[in-house]
């Protein structure tokens, strides 16, 4: 029995992408922003917290990122990729004609301004703190129409009159899995590593000493953000997600390359891709060709012939 | 005179960012995003737009970044960066103790958060879609105390009872002014260049390939995001910040070499740094080091001694 | 009608390399070695001169490469390759156990080891200065036989009584054909471009990044040599052959980035290659690419759409 | 007490190399070339074998590096650099003007043809083997002169006229001392080692990945040759050196890398440099940071805080 941690509130996407994790007798409790839901894992609350690091519209949770690589440490041990699908939730009885306010949470209020604009153009749009608390206001009678994730609907007892509202419909959301540091899950063929890596100030060309460390070991990158340390503009660090997990000869291999030459190298986790996509293996690169160039080096090392 | 609007609302810190920029018989009006706000360039009804691009605490503004490397083709002719602050204001006469309902914009919830549960802990604190909006609420009734750009007090007529409370001092917003294509501005020798780079898709490598092209030029990067191409997680562009102008030929060579190889790089703008931070020059980089190696191929070709 | 000079004597591989290169009227004088076949270039008494730069067994002619790099400036306009067959030759009627004294140059000795052990195991092994010089010796009467170049024998009346009698058959010989600076030959779509490259001293890394700048235009090596500069060990220069010709885009920018970050470059010719091999075209590295990319540039220079 | 060979005969630069490594009791045979001396070692008739590796005007000595590289493995174990000083040396009583035949090795006669057409424009030169020959063939009357090291004066009983007659002074030749293979000699913190490293046919850029694992592990190279593999032109094979020791962890990772990824390495030896040069250690590739590296991942891969 797990005890689960979001971000919530309730009726939220995040609550969405964490409910096919849930097993019999599993907790799951909302958390009023991610710092929150990271710090129950922290003081030992929760077990897990699921949060957003990337949206494909609205970019990076900038918040995630800097929980992961600035505050106490903590490991992804998973992810969840979740459509983003809006829906139009109202009270039963309740026709879009009838809606005169509708409340929503400014980000979904920007990907569905289209929808908003064609077949709602004379309703009041009312900010609310989440999607969920759109819901919660149409449940209340503060507003007669809720723009939220579908499961708010069930919630608050609420209609869903339209779905699939977004502007641009196939947004994605991928949200991560955190515990505290422990066992790193098994390898499974088709993992991600994420990273943190801080460089020393000022060090011009860090950055493609960092990537060639990953390339002369075949390690391909599915995702790079420079993120500002600390609250200057101009210093930064990098989030990066790579192919492959570190029990994997090449990604250690790398690790230890970064850990070598980097400021400091933060390993955020090793997990399976939500997208089931396994690296392909370059001829040199797999642990069988490390292994046995250890054994060479060793035989070298001893003036025997290799 | 020039027409500049700029992400609102009134009272905003980007309208204290725009603020000295403006002259006398200029006019500044809000729009109510940053595609708004774009838009108006782009449909002639303002010369100049001014957005914010990047904050040092809260991350890049994705919807800046999408619309200038998607979007109708813009350009960055300025940046200011200002020193974000975060006041308590209230209605002339209203002390802290009074405050029982706070508005403000959640972006600024969070970070005065410490300031709140220390100074505030039993006020309601009350989300508004801006921090102008949350001083407009306590204008008119709505909410006791708004925590908001100071420029906002003169706006809405209230009193600032407390400066700086962000739990991180020191945070900056980097804005950018952005006109239609046209005159670039000129070399300054502390310039910077703006590029969106987009890859060919299952391209592993592509990224080394593009800093290798800028390392061998001598062409530092400041900044480097990589952002989702269309609605899917996994196919990326990447946006960059370079030290230097197009008029260089460090950089145009950098530029040319990038068009060679990647399905598309967009030209974003070169303008003046705000932190006038010159690009250090490294021997073979200058553009008398260009221009001669022209001339000396020319002569080389034709079989001159050279 | 061309004067032509090569390394001599008459009846070496080296004539037998120029003989299919001249053309009725024309005449080919023998020089006593590289430096005065090159000098007679330089000084106008020859119009062309071919000298061997490479065996496959005895490995590269540094003399050539020396004169090439460092002494007044020559062009190679042309190579031959010259499959090296060692012949054994004595005056007519002579037979293999006749042979008392064989006479021939060290290198040739040096390749024939095994044929003199096997087959002249008590013939004493007489050392000239070539090995033409082995078959004159035998023609005068001071040797029974020869091991040389089939065409010595046609000049000094011998007859061939044994051929192919290297140890390692298919031993291949590069000649090139130097002229004095001037129209470079024309671009075959099979070409070499050759050049000599000075490094600034004890500049660690120096050689990845000239070898980096290669290959970010696509442009492959097929051959490098370091040689040291001067009579010290310790500082060298380097030697390298690439694909390609100087008239092509990629070949012409990788020249002018070399001559930028070297302390100097010096073209040694663009000719087409013996093997007749074709470079494998890059995508974005062909002429029409470097091209868009100026006209690319140049637009974007203006802001205009591009 | 050791059995040395050395690439003869009597009376060579070679032996003039070898003569400081000989303590009292051992042995020093002459062999007739390369290749014999180093079967010498092979079959166990000598220990050691001193043979020329590369000289700085005749550039290297190609059997040596095709016996290292190709034949049965052998290992360096030392290095010798010998400054190349040609003496003139006569029967005693003999003046300059009495020499009407001098007697040399092509290579010598090349590097003092300045000298023999100032001082001996009318004397016939005769080529012998080696320079020792020409020394012996003035003591058996077959000439007058003759040009070799000064050491041949002593075996063959002559006397050295003049001095330094080189038309480049400051030429040297670098000897290298091989034995089977077998203990390494330990590290001395001023190391060279050497490598024969083969890339697979037709793998262009092959070089550029080479270099680049040497680079990012902080190794410079002091030396590098392509010399074709077997007996075509056209496919490779590189025998560089590097600075520092197989035992060191930067060496010995680079070696692994360059295992994993090349066609095959063969290890060549490491030790002391000649010129006592200490290569400049970079920050993070000390061997305590490598072993800092293992233990920090050896932790990270426990889940542990690092």
């Amino acid at each position: 029995m797990s005890r689960y941690t979001y971000l919530g509130p309730a009726g939220t996407f995040t609550e969405a992408a964490l409910t096919p994790l849930l097993k019999s007798g599993d907790s799951a409790l909302p958390a009023a922003n991610v710092t929150a839901a990271l710090e129950s894992v922290r003081n030992g609350d929760s077990d897990y917290a699921l949060v957003p690091i990337e949206n494909s519209v609205e970019g990076v949770v900038a918040r995630t990122l800097d929980e992961l690589a600035v505050g106490e440490p903590l490991m992804i041990i998973g992810e969840q990729v979740l459509q983003v699908s809006f829906a139009l939730m109202v009270k039963p009885g309740v026709t879009l004609r009838d809606i005169k306010r509708v409340a929503t949470h400014p980000h979904a209020e920007a990907q569905c301004r289209e929808f908003i604009a064609k077949n709602l153009p004379h309703a009041e749009v009312v900010m609310t703190n989440s999607t969920a608390a759109g819901a919660e206001s149409v449940a209340k009678g503060d507003a007669d129409g809720a723009i939220a994730a579908e499961v708010a609907a069930t919630h608050y007892g609420l209609e869903v009159i339209e779905r699939n509202i977004g502007d641009r419909n196939g947004a994605v959301t991928r949200f991560v899995l955190i515990s505290k540091l422990g066992t790193i899950p098994a390898l499974t063929g088709h993992d991600r590593t994420s990273l943190a890596i801080f460089i020393a100030a000022d060090h011009s060309g860090a950055l493609l000493e960092i990537l060639t460390e990953f390339a002369v070991r075949g390690v391909n990158l599915t995702f790079i953000q420079s993120r500002p340390t600390g609250s200057e503009l101009g210093q930064y660090h990098f989030i990066v997600d790579a192919e492959g997990h570190i029990e994997e000869e090449r990604v250690g291999d790398t690790l230890k390359a970064l850990h070598r030459i980097c400021a400091e190298v933060r390993f955020l986790g090793s997990y399976p891709r939500a997208d089931k996509v396994a690296p392909t293996s370059t001829k040199g690169m797999t642990d069988s060709a490390f292994q046995s160039a250890d054994k060479w080096l060793s035989a070298v090392r001893k003036g025997e012939r290799a």
